[in-house]
Parts: structure tokens; C-alpha cells; sequence
């Protein structure tokens, strides 16, 4: 019996050492940054993709369909799923004024398992004229979707 | 020895219990929101007081100083720590040109423990007008210290 208690007590030692870090210090990630990164970007090619259909409200679906939407161009912020899609297709009410959208220079920063920031360019090319921009997204996962759910645009 | 065997197993039992979860469920955030938005505010904080002080130099020591530094403002980006101040000194010659800066409508997320977006509206009391415009920052710990890691600015 000695023999099997020593063992015990070795192993309660062993699980001691591999157990938890103390809390204050941070865990590694549980996630891997590689494919929240990939979503991320799927929801962005999506948007690129609906755009370039003529389909605002397929590009939508990009965006948390929420009141706590937050979207900021041309110097005014909106709050809300509805303002903002209203905003689009009053900005760009036929497939002429929408052109043909393209994304340059991404940059996606995985923040954690949860939130990820994208920086990047826009173009929209048109038959009058090439708007170009400035965009910071942060995008959030709400169950199984990737979702934008803060976008501030500049040009 | 039965009875220091059997203790001896329970407290193995216990250990194993108390391990870490398995990878696939992200751990419990081992950080306090509340302590990370009070951080991040302290930047802030500083950088308004460096400001309205005159103190561009001390506003700078909010920024990460690092040519990673990304500064979007203006339908321009730079990158680089050096470039964003000697934006800033060009721009702000002077008390005059500096005014009296505040922010308002702040709100801050914290998307982990070493990363939060801060949203908010700048406005500068001058003598001649009163710029203002809105401001997407994300902030990272660094060691022991809060920087801004990325800023875009638009008016």
C-alpha cells in the first residue's frame, strides 16, 4: 500500500504542474487567429460580391442586424441596422451609382476568438467619377457569423 | 495506509477536476473590462491635458512608438510613429493652431485582455472656428502600458 500511495501522491503532483496558470495571467488563445482571420474576410469578399451584383441588401447582411450598429462617414454617425441601409440605398440608388466596388491594402488584426479589426482602402469605380476611401471595421462573432457591427469611413 | 491511499486519489480526482477546459471552449476571460476601460481612458486623459497644455511631444507618448503606428486622417494614411508627430507639428504650429481640445460621446470596448477599441468625437475650440470630427482608435497593452496602435480620424 505504501508503494500505491506514493504513486498517488506523484500523480496529484503531475496535475499539479500541468494545471492552470494563476489568473492573472492571461490564458493562451483558444482560437486560432489564421481562421478568424479567413471569416472575416468571407464576409468581406460576400459584401464585394453582392455589391457587384447590384444587391445592397445582400451586401448588408455583412452588418449586425441590431439598433447598436454604429456607422460613421462624411462626418455623421448612424446608429442602427435600418438608418444605415437606408443610407445606402439612398446614396446609391441605381447600379450606375453603385459601380463596380474593389478593397485594397487589407489589414484584418485578430484581437481575440471573438473580435478582429479590418483597415483597408475602397474604390468604386464608375462611369463618372472613382470615390476612394478609407475604411476601419470592427467585426464581431455572434454565434456562428462573423458580423460588422462598427464601420467608419472616410474619403 | 488504505485511508492515505484513498485521500490521496480524491485529491488527484479533485486536481484533474480543476484542470483547465479542454482548447475547444475558449477559457473565461482571466481580465477585469472594467480595469482595461479605465486604462485606456488614462490615455486619454493624458493625451487631453499634454494638448491643452501645449505639449504635443507629451501627447505623442499616447501612440505606440513604432513605425507600425498607423494614422488615417484626411483621406491619407501614415505609417510610422515619427511621421504621425511631425503631422502633428506641422499642423499645430502653435497654441493658437492647438486651441482647447475635448472629447465627447466616448465609448470604449474591450475586446480582450490586451486590445479596445475607443470611438469618439473631438472638438477644437479655436479663435478663428472650432474643427470637430470623430475618431476610431485601437488600443494594445504593451508591457505594462496602453498605446494607441492605430488611428482613424475624420471630420
Amino acid at each position: 500500500m505504501r508503494f500505491a500511495a506514493t504513486f498517488a501522491c506523484l500523480g496529484a503532483l503531475l496535475l499539479l504542474a500541468s494545471c492552470e496558470p494563476p489568473a492573472f495571467e492571461e490564458p493562451a488563445p483558444a482560437f486560432d487567429p489564421q481562421t478568424v482571420a479567413a471569416a472575416v474576410l468571407e464576409v468581406l469578399d460576400m459584401q464585394l460580391d453582392a455589391w457587384n451584383e447590384g444587391d445592397i441588401d445582400g451586401f448588408m447582411t455583412g452588418y449586425l442586424n441590431s439598433d447598436d450598429l454604429r456607422f460613421t462617414s462624411g462626418g455623421e454617425v448612424r446608429y442602427g441596422w435600418r438608418r444605415t441601409r437606408q443610407r445606402y440605398h439612398e446614396r446609391y440608388p441605381d447600379r450606375a451609382a453603385m459601380g463596380t466596388l474593389a478593397f485594397e491594402d487589407l489589414d484584418v488584426r485578430v484581437l481575440s476568438g471573438h473580435a478582429a479589426m479590418v483597415f483597408g482602402r475602397f474604390r468604386l469605380a464608375r462611369e463618372a467619377d472613382e470615390p476612394t476611401g478609407w475604411f476601419t471595421l470592427l467585426l464581431e462573432q455572434h454565434g456562428e457569423r462573423w458580423l460588422i457591427v462598427a464601420d467608419h469611413t472616410s474619403q
